[in-house]
């Protein structure tokens, strides 16, 4: 076998201390970006003040592209009640999403107890293992319980890494405006530390949290590794469950928002984006932050959580589990330690070893933040799997022991970073409007919105292409070399780099509220140029993390149920089954019935804002001539009641379809359902998004007119930017609501069937044995 | 066991004097429709001369609710004009597209004898039968020759199918318009005597070919029923290689004209739709021909071909093939003949039993065509398989015989019958603007393009739900009681009323080229309002046909899988090994792939006919005010450049990937990609046409005003009608071009493989078995 080098005492020390550093890190960042001072009382003269005693981070050159409006008191003022008002709305938006998602929460909770408690009658009786029959396992009843308390922690910890992230983005919104005033790269560096807060709280939060669980659950557990690991898979069952109805409100919320301020503003009345005279534009600039801050991580702490989970659970009853390698069973938490510290060296290329000097060096500043993480990880993988794994060991594959070496683990979690890699690089293909996929669209806006939306669809299909090779290839290399333990860790290897991916997505929503905040204050047109250029660039990198949550999506929610199909006792899930294919073409029906709920959604949603803007601008005189304040309130008040209304139908198909096919139709009939919904909602769910991102930038670049071919489809208000304004109008649904939900939708229900095996597998089928 | 009631002789005379009698059906309303005159120079008077001597046949009522222009000859020779210009433009397009497809053919037809020939090294000695060892079967050298001649025969059937299709499609259109002018009811009855042609001759060819070849095929193969029904597998794959490439090129032809059309005529000129000055408007009026006919004619007789051959290949390795009972053998065929004569008497009712006599009653008889011949039917099914089946007998289940007895079967072939009025029925409540649906997304348009598109999208998205669960329920009882035997029935079950289902299909684009006939000819506005109101209803029967081609489509694929994998000898498609899944994966995204390169075809060919058309319209003097003519040629030959060079792609990616997957990955891998493809396809399949049929109802909905809600829409021209022409316009290409041809991918690749299977079995694998 030959052991490991990391010693168990070592690897229980490095693990909190890499949390420890990127929570420190985040810290750092965040005093860093602090020093943007927003409240101009306390210094005189505040021109360039908050600066002066800074001598690091890209701050050392005061390089001051345009002094306008530098000494204005009433522009930093007028910023700081907008990031106010933003703020406050988002924070009363998810206090009263949390507390209906609360109520839910509980209630699931129960009947997780109840479920998981009535296998065994509520017995506390010790009773046989499930994979080692000889042996004695704790009681069903524990692991009700601890399932039950680590779905409670997951969905806390999911709560608190939303909240944070929107907090941050939102402290940090109009201090990027107002750096946007000294020039695009310090704008530029401000929105990207705020994203590294997010990015390395949320990574390094979710770490810590997780293993102080596993920790605490093994005070009772002790050498029932088993018992242990299925009962942690609560935790990722919480943590999506909750991103669900983050990504689900937060994204009906802003898309409602965003579509109606756009339809009435931008379309009929013809002011520009982010006019202050519209409305909606407050509730917009909230949607950003609840939707795409808060919802995306989320998610993507769910994503991380389920893959750590998966990997746990199929460790625990491989010779990991069995001969009790207390470091090589950690292996999946040191590739995420090793994570944080890759993508804290990854960082400081972007802050503090280059600058940015001009618009066009952006992107590819945020590509090399890919491309730099990518490597490095590689070689931390190398290091990890060479210290923390025995050179040869056995991983559980349904029913049999699979050997398995060091290098082949490693292969498995590097193929997954890769693939992650290749998906990211496809997304900005297809998405970025430097080349010719968006570039064909844009022009295809010169014959009206109709062949626009064709042509956008057609892309979006083609651009599902590559990313599901990539997939489909590390599935195949993992799954063969590993089984389902190194699908898992592919998955977490695609994760690995999350601090990162989170921050160059986090990073897109808030430079969108700086622009938003600049326009609203009234400030200049230079300014308001140099945030579009950051959020275009945003847009892309916004496709790019969907592209990664979903192809992680699918590599966990495979590894989920591989772990699932071990749990309920199934040797094979044959199609040519009536049960397991009725399953299939229903489940490959699911994201179809989700998405036309979810749409549906946000396009009433947004007709009622329509009404209500309309209103407002029929009613409210002076409004269009900026001499009356418009009532943002009501506005909010419509997003924030139709999210919560309109997020619990979908929510309900989602965490209820497993439990009713389990129940009623058993696990055959259930694997059917995860395997259909798996690889049909992959392929909408990355169309959707890209989709939805070609046709935003294809409006962008029209209005950009950066080059010779996109002047002759300009200028703003001409017939194809018309055009192209109806396509980013119905991409919004798409890429922001519809498509990135899906990804939770097959992750929830694969960690869902894993949670309630033991049930389903006791008492599931209830309909066939009636029969 | 118990006999069968039906003697072998008796069945021998049944099946070819049912399709006799189906073909002479077809020729007595041919020659009810040829009575009416679009030749005026023989007849003086030629008002209502026409119809004098006729007594029967819906024509003894003489009640002429117009009779303006029924004197008028000019108007009669111009609709002559117009239909051999119409007529003419299709024959030339599908002469070019049979020249190009036929080179294929011949191709791929030698691909087969070599791939198949191979199997066995070209010996001409006899092989040991698949399922039965112990016995001697014919060569492989012989299965390949009767495989290659099956192909071509079954393409050449597709192809004569289709083109009479559109013979008598263009024979009836300018009658149609003529009829139109005496009344509603007599439009009606005319364009649905001349889809009764079509519905009756291609159900009765199919059934004629079909039962020669097998007979034919008996003298060389004698007792060798499994080899005969293997070989006359390639039957099915003729049929569907054409209808692929029929339904692609067709598809493109007529959505590149009708938006190019559209685009230009309606939306910028201001024109109406058809009107004689539009350079693209007999391109238009062509493709619906060539397309909506000819390309759906080729794909019902494909589904009905492939079906058949799926049963009578399982059936031949059942009881029935192995006791040699002729008769139970000829089941499938049997339950055809009795739809012949079942769909037969339905007609009557239309044509002869009732007459409608106001526009309200249009749906409601079409309607009502579905439900007597279901009906029918049922009782038809349950004789047949009374008299014609023993009480008991064995089917083939994956290596298995599996005990069934006569009403299971029944059940079976009911189940697939009733699923197929079901999805009937919701397809016509999500895209007839009777109902709320429709009338909500022209509700939408109030708030311009975008929300059309987002809630037209998510109406296909849900119309997918009821038809979803209506397959699974057939396959779950029919697989449960018959195996794949069951399946394949259940398909022929939804098929076998296939005659009233093309009727009522064929009769859409006939009443929409009688509309446009009209327009062009310069006929009174209350002329068009009668066409109108035919072609609305077509619309709505048109995605009820679609409904009908695509539910079968999915149980005809799974029982060619099934097939596929019994004769490739696999025992399970298990889900969780990873050469299974990630067929399944890529399976899932080929019809997205697909959908991308159909739908950007349509777009690009599309541009090139606005393009085109604006030419004329800014260069020929006077064209705008009706004093010059178009060049009409141009977009005709535009349409067909386009369509021809354009179909090659997705149809090769069609026709290479079983080819591919089979030759290099294995039939594992390949078995994975059909069921991938097989249920992602049959979801987009349905909502793309749901979609597109919804969007193009809501326009008619807002343009007819026949409602309070509707004329607050409208009328022709407002905002609410330009957001809905464009919806109308993007749902083009999903209805008619990338949605109907996804079910020929499915069925395609299925039965692709089981004609394969042996290559693959024998030689299939390489890369595997290189590495």
């Amino acid at each position: 076998m030959g052991a490991a080098i990391l010693s168990d005492l070592l690897t229980e020390i490095l693990i909190p201390a890499a949390a420890v550093i990127g929570i420190a890190f985040s810290l750092i960042q965040w005093v860093i970006v602090s020093r943007v001072k927003v409240t101009p009382e306390r210094q005189s003269p505040p021109s360039n003040n908050n600066n002066s005693s800074n001598k690091n981070g890209g701050y050392t050159d005061y390089l001051i592209e345009e002094e306008e409006g530098l000494n204005d008191h009433n522009v930093v003022v007028k910023c700081a009640e907008i990031q106010n008002a933003i703020s406050e709305g988002a924070t009363s938006f998810l206090f009263t999403e949390y507390q209906y998602v609360g109520i839910f929460m509980i209630a699931f909770a129960i009947l997780i107890f109840l479920f998981l408690g009535s296998v065994e009658g509520f017995s506390t009786k010790s009773q046989p293992c499930t994979y080692s029959k000889d042996k004695m396992c704790k009681s069903a009843l524990a692991n009700a319980i601890f399932s039950t308390i680590s779905f409670l922690l997951g969905a806390i910890t999911s709560v608190v890494s939303g909240f944070l992230g929107m907090k941050i983005a939102t402290y940090a919104n109009a201090r990027t405006t107002l750096e946007a005033r000294k020039g695009v790269g310090k704008a530029f560096i401000t929105a990207f530390r705020s994203g590294a807060v997010m990015g390395f709280l949320l990574a390094a939060n979710g770490l810590l949290v997780l293993y102080i669980a596993i920790n605490l659950f093994k005070l009772y557990y002790g050498d029932d590794w088993e018992g242990l690991f299925e009962a942690i898979t609560g935790y990722g069952l919480g943590g999506s469950s909750m991103a669900l109805f983050g990504r689900v409100g937060g994204g009906i919320y802003t898309k409602a928002a965003d579509v109606g301020a756009d339809l009435v503003g931008k379309v009929e009345r013809n002011i520009p984006e982010d006019d202050p005279r519209n409305p909606a534009v407050i509730a917009d600039n909230v949607g950003d932050n609840v939707g795409d801050i808060a919802g995306m991580g989320s998610d993507l702490f769910g994503s991380y959580a389920e893959s750590s989970c998966a990997a746990l659970v199929v460790a625990s009853i491989s010779s990991f589990g069995i001969n009790h390698d207390f470091t090589a069973m950690c292996y999946p938490l040191l590739i995420s330690s090793m994570g944080i510290i890759v993508c804290l060296i990854t960082t400081l290329f972007a802050t503090d070893f280059f600058e940015i000097k001009a618009v066009k060096e952006i992107e590819p500043a945020l590509k090399k933040q890919l491309i730099i993480s990518t490597a490095l990880m590689t070689a931390g993988i190398a290091i990890v799997s060479w210290i923390s794994l025995p050179s040869s060991f056995t991983i559980f594959n349904f029913g049999v022991q699979k050997s398995v070496k060091n290098w082949e683990l490693f292969f498995c979690v590097a193929i997954g970073l890769w693939a992650g890699l290749v998906i990211g690089f496809v997304t900005e293909y297809y998405t970025s409007n430097a080349y010719s996929p968006v570039q064909d669209v844009a022009d295809s806006c010169r014959t009206g919105a109709a062949t626009n939306v064709i042509f956008g669809l057609a892309l979006g299909y083609k651009s599902v292409i590559i990313p599901i090779f990539a997939i489909a290839v590390s599935i195949f290399v993992s799954f063969s070399l590993a089984a389902m333990y190194g699908i898992a860790v592919a998955a977490l290897g695609m994760l690995s780099t999350i601090a990162t991916g989170l921050a160059i997505d986090a990073y897109g929503p808030i430079s969108d509220n700086a622009g938003g905040i600049a326009e609203m204050a009234g400030m200049s047109h230079r300014i308001r140029e140099r945030t579009d250029a950051l959020d275009a660039a945003g847009n892309t990198t916004a496709a790019i993390g969907k592209g990664f949550a979903i192809g992680s999506a699918a590599l966990v929610s495979l590894a989920l149920f591989g772990a699932f199909v071990s749990r309920a006792a199934i040797s094979t899930v044959d199609v040519l089954t009536p049960k397991v294919f009725i399953g299939l073409i229903v489940g490959a029906m699911l994201p179809y019935w989700f998405s036309a709920m979810t749409m549906k959604s946000v396009g009433s949603a947004a007709l009622k804002m329509v009404e209500e803007v309309r209103r407002q601008f029929n009613t409210i005189p002076g409004l269009m001539e900026g001499l009356a304040k418009p009532d943002y309130a009501t506005c909010v008040k419509i997003s924030t009641d139709a999210s919560i209304k309109e997020m619990i139908p979908p929510g309900a198909l989602v965490m209820l379809t497993p439990l009713i096919v389990g129940t009623f139709f058993g696990v055959e009939t259930l694997s059917g359902v995860l395997a259909g919904s798996l690889v049909s909602g992959v392929q909408i769910a990355i169309s959707a998004s890209n989709t939805g991102g070609a046709w935003d930038n294809a409006k962008k670049y029209i209005e950009a007119g950066a080059s010779e071919h996109a002047r002759t489809l300009g200028p703003k208000g001409s017939d194809p930017h018309k055009a192209a304004v109806i396509g980013d109008t119905i991409g919004d649904p798409l890429k922001d609501t519809s498509g990135p939900s899906l990804n939770i939708l097959i992750k929830l229900m694969a960690v869902e069937s894993l949670v309630f095996a033991p049930f389903f597998a006791r008492h599931g089928g209830l309909l066939f044995k009636i029969f």
